[in-house]
């Protein structure tokens, strides 16, 4: 499932002739009107972009989707929705499972902290910043000018339009942009197939393709209690998608690499993505474990296990890529004719000559500190929601009395508000998981950092990683909520009162923790920003600006056709037919993951068995596309994404079109599960737009 | 379960007090004469031993059993005799699910390449092997003289009896053992329950307790084509094991280290066991993602996934031991005082004063190696079979015509026949899901040697690991067992004439992995060994002789009382009932894990509910017990050990009898599955001794 949770961001067309193909994650501001008008005969209208931009919708937990009425229904995946259906299951109604039909508006449930945005406006302020960054300065005079003015920038947007207003970072700090959110907190949740509907096939068919997954939720967007009314929507086409068409991805893709340098890939293939996969691997044993021991434990762990799995699929399909040394070669040949290019003229060579070796020293940096601030800033070493929460709740004391623009970037005054949100969530925490998840990354830490290492010492206070996971879960307060909001409005008096163990224990990481933060921020980050941001700039003065940034988990626009592809020998279908999920099911003894929902078995004979249910196209995507409309030429809502074949994990550094597919639920078949398998008229009738 | 394949070897009794425990794992020809006596009033008899001995079995895959008839019937775990289950079944047939039951003897089906050993004499060759070392030897000479001892003594007494001989190191070389086994090759299965019953509560019950396993199969030695008459079988006691009991416990536990000294235990607990555990963690999710894809998938991968997840579980035990700093505290101690003693007396200083140095110089050097060792010559890198049976035929050829004392260890002619049983066996390998183990495999190769590796870029030759993996599972002839013995036969020659990839694979490795062999043989191995050598004898000449050696995977007695614990502030009963595994079915609802076979189900009524299914005893065991008899003061079969609680993890580095209990199924419970459950009469009347 191509689902995931923030990040970062560079260029790309690095030879004429792939312009052509159908890649790219293209900005509303800048869009592909050249190669859709050539290739395909399509005029991209500001119109048509107003339309699929502002139906369009990102979740703030990672992920896409779009607006499918007038009244603020929402279509996004299952996958996306469910950390929504986790928070409001209970042991005895378990929402994931069994799926749920609203009755009536009035019985549609409230999602626990769950927030979306709508892009309403596009600003440029690269000036702006880039006037803040004076020359001469070092970095992390650079980075604090720089932090403090998107901080100013972002609070004055907020102040004059009162919507969520976030500086994004585009081509490497090559462009600013101003984008203006609208922001609906109240969300309901419509309807939901059962998750063996929805993730059919589950882990073994995840990323791959043929596929037979409805794999779609509905929620609707709330305002002031009552529906929200919105402008834009995607019309539903009925007939969905055919073998051929040209189609659009309007969506969210969270992160690509695509300029990174050989160096820094290698040290992804090398460091980063096998720690990650090791740790990913450790959290999957731990959670299915856990499950393993009852039905509850596994309704717990459900939605931490999803999420562990499909990132440890991606990621070793990422590293299956890394590690073919003909990705390499093509992207060493690239980097060396670029370079070649900047040498050959004297002013690129001043100005973005050393960018390589700049991308080098701060890898080099990176390097050093690599564990230390994965364990200990980025919190891989205390894995339980309540350290997150206590370490929110330490650095809201030290940063809210600092003038907003001095503050660290996640607590600035324009983000507050949907912090909040977040830290007073009254979503579950299960206390028998926490333990084992904390006791599991206690013992990571000593592991990895030396069980001799003075911090470590102090973090577990003298008991083995067990008993001190025991006693910080058992012993803290937070998970009262009322506690939470006591210790957020009573500053840093409450925090330096209260003898709380989870807030000691943040508190005493604190100063390592931010001392690793500034080093990662100012000899890392920056200098990579600095580095990439000249490698963009080369490549505009080179190749022209008719380029797309790297994906940042914003709106972009993707664009291909609807077609199969061959893979060993034979054809691979651009669709698959709702009877082919029955075949599926039978071939595997509807043994789990393979097991079909009662409700597809009870309503089998009445369905049209040719009816398309998945199908793929050549568009360009990533993780946090998840959910994101496929439309037409018209702007009709065709199919919605919810993966990418297992060809397409290697989307991160290179795009291609031979095999590598996006894969999408087809519209015509979301209707057909709705009439014949759900009865659900209601949402039926409002997304096809029939009377009431 | 305590189940495991090899290894090493030292000491105990560090104080006075917990020499009164029921703490030791004693040899037959030194046993625990004294504290039986002052304990337990029980006088061990030469008879009560040799008979104890003779009717105990060791297996070759790793695991203990007894004779438990005079036609040579054997009784094991399930779990022990699962590789013969799984070797015999296939897709239409599978024995590991559905149990076996022979239709007389004549049905009886032949376990491939399994070998039972019956220890017949015991010879102490001490005073050979120390004469071959002479003074002033250095590391490498000393290895080399006493390899050459070793091969001579043990082939000299092949020669002279036709008995199976192995010279065993006892007490880190404090003394050297020639142990004499009667060998069966032909072993046939003569009865298995389902596994569902087995491994009922399958991984989350594992090493727990409370527990309602009947992890038992009946095997029957062969000899000329009829069953084999065996002198000394163990009587059936149909009442079995009573709270309070004096029980002993004959098996082969494979590997203890409560002589370690605190280096070498930091050592464990900071590189090897990480490692290690994160090696099987990946093997778990592979295993468990292959075999999720279809039913005949886990039935392949289903052998391997127990394995793995046994030592996981059991290592993370472990790991949470290690991580306890009470534990180091009380090893610090002890190690000082020992060190203390030897320091107050100019003779033992001079001895043995500087072996704790030695031991942390030898675990530098083992830490310089430790990547590339593990991974090239212990073969982690290469996660196939085919590879082990390619690297057997290569050493094989270079090794043969050598001088049996010059030889590689493993292949000395003494254990050559075994070897061959082992690299002829016709077991099915899997090529799709060896393709996977390799493919990871050679991945983590890259990964941990780093891409640029010159060895790494010849093994991959150009190829992601993917691709490499593919071209040589598929490319590889040894799949044939008549390409294996024609290689075999052909000695260099043929190895040189051959181009079957995974021997050209190996030959490749051949020279960096001796190299690395023969640095850990002798700057880690032998550094070690007279390190821990010089220890034992300071521990001789401070307390006396009267300890046992570390577990060395060759027979020993332990002992202790059946009775159960307090935990949580609960009493955990000496005993479960037959009844009680219906409840817990039912708590789960009877899902898997938790899902008793329909045997059970259907037979419910007939049970005497509160028949002993499974008890708890005292005794001191570890890994490599699995299987061994527990026997009463008269001799009598009164239970099978299947496993150690999680609180026996620990016993690796220390006894303890506060909490730590060995986990058997009862005699009774047997009898009542066997008669009520399985009706397998032929079997009971060959148990008691009815009339056939």
């Amino acid at each position: 499932m191509i689902f995931r949770k923030r990040s970062l961001a560079v260029v790309l067309c690095l030879f004429p002739a792939p312009c052509l193909a159908d890649e790219g994650m293209w900005l509303f501001t800048n869009p592909p009107t050249g190669v859709l008008q050539s290739k395909y005969q399509f005029d991209v209208t500001p119109q048509w972009l107003e339309h699929v931009q502002k139906s369009s919708v990102r979740f703030n937990s990672g992920g896409s989707g779009s607006f499918v009425s007038a009244d603020g229904l929402v279509m996004t995946n299952h996958h996306v929705a469910s950390d929504c259906l986790a928070k409001l299951s209970t042991q005895r109604d378990d929402l994931v499972t069994a799926g749920f039909a609203a009755k009536g508006r009035a019985g549609e449930r409230q999602c626990v902290d769950l927030e979306l945005n709508v892009l309403m406006s596009i600003e440029d302020v690269t000036a702006r910043v880039g006037a803040a960054v004076r020359p001469g300065m070092d970095a992390a005079a650079a980075q604090k000018a720089r932090r403090a003015v998107i901080n100013t920038v972002e609070k004055e947007s907020l102040d004059q339009t009162g919507l969520r207003s976030d500086v994004v970072t585009l081509y490497n700090g090559g462009q600013y942009h101003l984008y203006r959110y609208k922001k609906y907190t109240d969300v309901r949740l419509v309807f939901a197939p059962e998750k063996a509907a929805a993730f059919f096939g589950g882990d073994p068919d995840n990323f791959e393709y043929p596929r037979y997954d409805l794999d779609i939720t509905f929620l609707r967007a709330w305002e002031n209690g009552q529906p929200a009314k919105v402008q834009h929507f995607l019309k539903w086409s009925a007939a969905g998608a055919r073998e051929g068409d040209l189609v659009f991805v309007s969506g969210h893709p969270g992160r690509t690499s695509r300029l990174e340098t050989v160096r820094h890939m290698e040290f992804v293939r090398d460091r980063t993505n096998p720690t990650s996969l090791n740790l990913l691997r450790r959290q999957e044993v731990l959670l299915k474990t856990f499950g393993e021991r009852s039905a509850e434990n596994a309704r717990r762990a459900e939605d931490d296990l999803f999420g562990v799995q499909n990132s440890r699929k991606a990621r070793i399909g990422l590293m299956e890529g890394l590690q073919d040394p003909a990705l390499f070669a093509r992207k060493r040949a690239a980097e060396s004719a670029l370079r070649q290019a900047v040498l050959s003229n004297p002013e690129w060579k001043r100005e973005y000559g050393d960018a390589w070796e700049q991308v080098s020293a701060a890898i080099a940096t990176w390097d050093g500190i690599f564990l230390p601030h994965y364990l200990l800033e980025r919190g891989w070493a205390f894995h339980t929601e309540l350290f997150s929460i206590a370490r929110d709740l330490v650095r809201l004391a030290a940063e809210r009395p600092k003038p907003n623009a001095e503050r660290l970037r996640e607590y600035s005054e324009a983000g507050l508000e949907s912090l909040q949100q977040e830290l007073f969530s009254e979503a579950p925490i299960y206390e028998d998981l926490d333990t084992e998840k904390l006791t599991d990354s206690l013992g990571m830490l000593e592991e990895m950092l030396g069980a001799d290492d003075g911090l470590v010492r102090q973090v577990l206070a003298g008991r083995s990683p067990l008993r001190r996971a025991q006693e910080l879960i058992q012993g803290t307060q937070l998970k009262d909520v009322a506690v939470r909001k006591k210790l957020f409005e009573g500053g840093q008096a409450a925090i330096d009162a209260t003898g709380d163990p989870m807030i000691q224990l943040a508190r005493l990481l604190d100063p390592t923790a931010r001392k690793l933060r500034a080093t990662y921020d100012e000899k890392v980050d920056e200098p990579l920003k600095q580095a990439y941001g000249k490698i963009s700039r080369a490549r505009f003065a080179i190749h022209g600006t008719d380029v797309y940034p790297d994906a940042t988990f914003t709106l972009r626009l993707a664009f291909g056709v609807v077609k199969g592809y061959r893979e060993n020998g034979r054809t691979v279908p651009w669709a698959t037919e709702i009877g082919g999920a029955f075949a599926r099911a039978s071939d595997h003894g509807y043994r789990d993951p393979f097991n079909l929902p009662q409700s597809w078995l009870d309503r089998r004979s009445r369905l049209e068995a040719q009816t398309p249910l998945n199908f793929v196209s050549t568009a360009d995507i990533i993780g946090g596309n998840s959910g994101s409309p496929v439309v037409n030429r018209a702007g009709e809502l065709v199919g919605i994404i919810f993966d990418g074949n297992l060809q397409s994990l290697i989307f991160d550094y290179e795009y291609s079109e031979e095999q590598a597919r996006a894969v999408a639920v087809h519209s015509a078949g979301i209707l057909e599960a709705l009439r014949k398998i759900y009865d659900a008229t209601p949402v039926v009738r409002e997304l096809t737009g029939a009377r009431q």
